[in-house]
């Protein structure tokens, strides 16, 4: 009996490695984890991950026919199945992922960018059905984007298409030092690292009281910074508003490149809904030329933060993406 | 007898308007132009340039089979044969150009921005042949992008794809005025424009004296500019400086985009060589993330500067870019 057709989608982020099983409809059949920072050797990562997602497959009731490993890693390379100089992982330069992952199996295994996994995703199973031209932009620790033209994801001459995180916010030294070893990035002022960076920058610079001056750096996170502008902390309220000023300042760059129909923001800072979309979209609209003005639209991702980043990871062994 | 098969190509720029008669080998059998700032009324512009076209076919000896006419214009777009808020066009507002010409013709017309045409044209005739993603930049009076992606130029969905050009080099309002009504777009620095206005503003910061400080603004323009700069003045060759770093600072976020295997340089700017290519690829080199640095190819566009751009207009009838 073959069993039934799924895909292994994985998504390798900074501190948890996500794994699920999708099948063609976009069902997820059963999902696990483990901690990527637990795992300093990527050999040993890969045996245990692989290890992992065999006793997950076994709990799972009916018998299954798997068709592959989708794998979304940050600075995942489609062409060659590895993973270069990935600031937010465990393991330095050129990791060889797809040829570790075939030490295991024989089954296709497709690397790519975490943020093109997503916007594969969004494609197949979220917003984007009806689109042939859109961005997907994530929102985690760091700051990804995947660009869809034409209804193919654009992965660009050397595979590295997509990575306006390090783009630079103005000419020169900036002051915000990034983990690629530059300065100035994109995703130094948005990302949760970044919302928190500014919120620090604001406690500075005001003297205005806030409960928020009581977390260390290490203690705050989005999701506290978040609950405090709810219930109306000024700072906190500030510092989404710069976020989402920097974030449609390059959104409008981002439309002047390659018009698309929609931006759709994907992860935990999107959660904050019109805290973070609001300034975004004034300040894109504000920055876009007049023929693009009132023409894109700032989406959320219609994809759920739980799983949405193992289904695009699975999708693409589903799609004619796979090279 | 049916005659030679030729496409028109026509090139509407803010002072020329250049056309001529291309096969599909991109030789050009006959070339002409006409003042575009002579004509206020785009209607008479057009049944002007026709009359024209129609005089200059006549005094080609051998019979020719018309097969259409490409223009590229400022803010073309593809999919409305429009041209839409030109800055520096003398008709305003949205211009039904394929509609003004088919009053006159049957045959196919196809209108695009001036910088995708020039992309095509690099893409058949020039140093992009065997390229499948490029950008092409062109630097006259304003800038202008063309983005090719596997193969196919980008449109985008509304038609109105790379305009990198105004994209704004920092948040916030910038110093200097851009013709579409915002402040600080990348066209105000890299332009011939943004060159002269670059030498003024050095002029007035340095006490270093110049005969350069002779000439108006109005006298100056990116020749004379670059004249001094050969002879060694150093008040030129700082604008050629500022120029370039501009640049390289906008096309590493290009690169960051979309991962092209080159960018071609093309127009009167680009024809001072090492004197906007140093500085550019210098600060393009810098600003890159390291997955790309050293990878991403700075070339001067194969095309000449005469004919290329009435090339590419005539090419987008050849192709299968037609929409």
């Amino acid at each position: 009996m073959p069993g039934k057709e799924v895909a292994v989608g994985i998504d390798i982020g900074g501190t948890n490695t996500i794994f699920g099983f999708a099948d063609r409809g976009g069902n997820i059949l059963a999902e696990d984890r483990l901690k990527t920072t637990h795992y300093e050797e990527v050999e040993v990562f890969v045996a245990a991950l692989y290890e992992k997602i065999l006793v997950t497959a076994k709990k799972i009731s009916e018998p299954l026919d798997i068709k592959g490993f989708g794998i979304g890693a940050p600075m995942g390379n489609i062409n060659k199945g590895t993973i270069e100089h990935a600031a937010g992982l465990p393991w330095k330069g050129i990791i060889p992922l797809a040829d570790l992952f075939r030490k295991h199996t024989d089954l296709p295994v497709v690397v790519t960018n975490d943020a093109n996994a997503a916007a594969v995703g969004e494609m197949i199973y979220g917003g984007a059905k009806d689109m042939k031209n859109f961005v997907v932009i994530t929102l985690g620790t760091g700051l990804g984007s995947g660009f869809v033209i034409d209804g193919k994801l654009v992965y660009g001459h050397d595979g590295f298409a997509g990575e306006i995180g390090h783009t630079a916010i103005r000419p020169g030294p900036s002051n915000r030092d990034c983990g690629c070893g530059r300065k100035g990035c994109l995703e130094t002022y948005v990302s949760a690292t970044g919302l928190k960076r500014t919120l620090l920058k604001i406690m500075a610079d005001s003297i205005e009281p806030s409960d928020l001056r009581k977390y260390s750096f290490e203690e705050l996170d989005a999701e506290i910074i978040h609950d405090y502008a709810k219930k109306g902390d000024h700072l906190a309220i500030r510092a989404f508003q710069h976020t989402g000023r920097m974030l449609g300042f390059k959104l409008a760059d981002v439309v002047a490149h390659t018009n698309p129909e929609a931006i759709f923001l994907f992860g935990g800072l999107a959660l904050a809904k019109d805290l973070i979309f609001e300034p975004a979209k004034e300040y894109m609209e504000e920055n876009l030329l007049s023929i693009y003005k009132g023409k894109v639209k700032l989406l959320a991702s219609q994809l759920s933060t739980q799983n949405a980043a193992v289904l695009g990871a699975s999708s693409l062994i589903w799609t004619n993406e796979i090279k």
